[in-house]
């Protein structure tokens, strides 16, 4: 390994210059779109933010990438090829990222239109609600193009507003503060309503979860509905995503969430939906579920879309243990026929560890269950071959024989 | 291990009683519905065919199951209960199937109706073609209830013929000849007719593929047509189930089989569906693509559908070279923005092993990939928790950074 440097090597192009160590080279296309610190060849001398010529040990040009300073991750892939990464670079992401949402969702309105890396746009996140648009910076090298990037958005979409959501502690690993505001134009007057399906919903770009709403279920939401019949049980309500779709179909349907406001806005969206046939129970779904096995309720449809249960890899035997804990307890509590939606957004317990799980409880409640559909987040959160650690959410479709 | 039996034990309701050794016992729920030999305690001295008890080595009853007597799978789960496994238990099992069609797939007249021990009816695949339905036996103890199970569908259908399309070798296993022609009805006048979205497709019950069509692949077709665009190619063509999709959303399409009479089927096809913009090329895939990859040809949308390359394991490496090199030439060949659908139905190639393929082809051709879904068969075609031996299709919709 070389010296560090005090002043950046400069490429041809004057663009500074990073160095990979034979590993580096190595995982550069093979592997994920990151670089770790130490696949460099000595710290480049940077500040951090900028777009680097990424070498290989022969000075041989391999791409051009994001670099950060206080991340482990170090560099993020931006091209193979050797061109400016200006103004027109990034223009034709967005429009690459909009083209495959014209293609997977036509006619959608709102959808997540800018998904990181997986677009081409490391540190990048937009999600668009209709006239609106939430965005999020998390590397330096986004969060110093603020206004690059919101210009073309503008340029683009003729967006009302701009809200920048950038109020996440991953920031804290680029040694960024979190920060949360209107970006541009003005802020949607209250929470701002777009379709899933038949149903109607709000989110709050500004106080909401996430950019404001789960985006990623948003297919499963619809989904959902098709399936629906008889009475149904939906555990880890929240506002309904899943609650309010099993209501257009099933003939009853008991939402089951703890939070108190998260329950009085189920009710809310119910009502203005028009939905008669939802009750909402505020109560702990664990609790819920062994409470109905044990009075040997039934019931034909269950929706389980519990919150993450593992931060990190201790966590994943007491998630393992949580999630088959409910799932036991829902092939108990379903008819023969009867179908069980089952989300996981554990990113530390992966598809092959939740359908073994899925396997063991049906196999402890001594039911045979047929495997309908295995799904992941939607079309407008695409992963990348090669980086299969964006790919967090589950959701299988099972009915039970 | 107890003696073979000369004459079967017989359980309290008269029924034929099979025991199991401790892994058997343990294997019964844990794993695939399926008792190999070796699991069994002793020969239990039956002709094949029949429904048994099964017991474990305390004799404690742990459900019912077919029993083969020459296959080296001796028995196929059909129920934990101890019930009857009568004529009311097949018609119970044949209206959930089609329970699960309607739900699925609302207002579909052609699909699978049975998938065999993943509909909890072992050994039996009837696919429906609107008034037609195609049937395969598997089994002795489905070949030897045919006139029930033909009885049953005739009342749950009123079918205008069934067809028997048990011809295939798999039956040799357990000591039964193909078989093939009309049991019940009349035989269609032709091939009889079907649409995947807004194509017509024809399939002939007796002569075609399978039980007439590849059905697995249905959804997949239909989806595709969601994703072309542009310039379009389909290797592997057959008779047009992508090619013809690809046809009613692309500019123009180039689709290459390389057998001459389905070449010809597929140009029928795209003239009674007045499709002008398919042209077919009679040739093999792979040389095509090589030449096309050569001649510096690009295009927006390209289809690999290609035909099983590994019947056993030892075959395994060469098949995965076989993908290999027919996507990583996709890559090449596929504008910026492009899509890329890509199937496999080896079965000894799981999904893991596709997809690391996949990723080192990307690798390869120096392209950054989106996975945007990742798919199997369809919907008519569910696979039983505990029995991933069944998941025999991938289906990726990928696109190029």
């Amino acid at each position: 390994m070389r010296p560090d440097r005090t002043s950046p090597e400069l490429g041809p192009d004057g663009t500074p210059q990073v160095m990979l160590l034979r590993r580096g080279s190595d995982r550069w296309l093979a592997g994920p779109p990151w670089i770790y610190r130490a696949d460099l060849n000595g710290d480049p001398g940077l500040q951090g933010g900028e777009v680097v010529r990424v070498v290989d040990g022969r000075g041989w040009f391999m791409g051009k990438a994001f670099y950060s300073k206080q991340s482990k991750i170090s560099l993020r892939w931006l091209t193979n090829d050797d061109v400016a990464v200006d103004v027109d670079f990034f223009r034709q992401r967005l429009q690459s990222a909009e083209a495959l949402r014209k293609l997977a969702l036509p006619g959608e309105t709102t959808y997540r239109l800018v998904h990181g890396e997986a677009d081409g746009l490391p540190g990048l996140v937009v999600d668009r609600y209709g006239d609106y648009l939430s965005v999020q910076f998390l590397v330096p090298a986004m969060e110093q193009r603020k206004a690059l990037i919101a210009d073309l958005l503008e340029e683009q979409f003729h967006p009302k507003g701009i809200v920048n959501r950038s109020d996440v502690s991953v920031r804290h690993l680029e040694g960024l503060l979190p920060e949360k505001g209107l970006l541009r134009g003005t802020l949607p007057p209250g929470p701002v309503s777009f379709d899933e399906g038949l149903v109607r919903m709000r989110a709050d770009l500004l106080e909401g979860q996430k950019t404001g709403a789960f985006l990623d279920q948003r297919e499963n939401h619809v989904m959902a509905a098709q399936y629906a019949f008889g009475e149904a049980l939906d555990c880890f309500s929240y506002v309904g995503g899943f609650a309010l779709q099993l209501a257009t179909r099933a003939k009853q349907v008991t939402a089951v969430e703890i939070s108190e406001s998260a329950s009085a806005q189920l009710r809310e969206n119910a009502q203005s939906n028009k939905l008669t046939n939802l009750e909402v129970v505020t109560a702990n779904a664990f609790d819920f579920l062994r409470d109905a096995v044990d009075e040997g309720k039934r019931y034909d449809t269950i929706v389980l879309d519990p919150p993450s249960f593992a931060k990190n890899k201790d966590a994943i035997p007491a998630a393992v243990r949580g999630y088959k804990e409910l799932n036991l307890r829902a092939f108990q509590l379903l008819r023969p026929g009867g179908i069980l939606v089952t989300a996981s957004c554990t990113y530390h317990v992966d598809e092959q560890a939740f359908e073994e799980m899925l396997a063991s409880a049906a196999s402890d409640a001594k039911r045979r269950v047929q495997i309908i559909e295995r799904r992941g987040a939607g079309r407008d959160h695409p992963v990348l071959l090669n980086l299969r650690e964006t790919r967090y959410l589950k959701c299988f479709v099972l009915r039970m024989l």
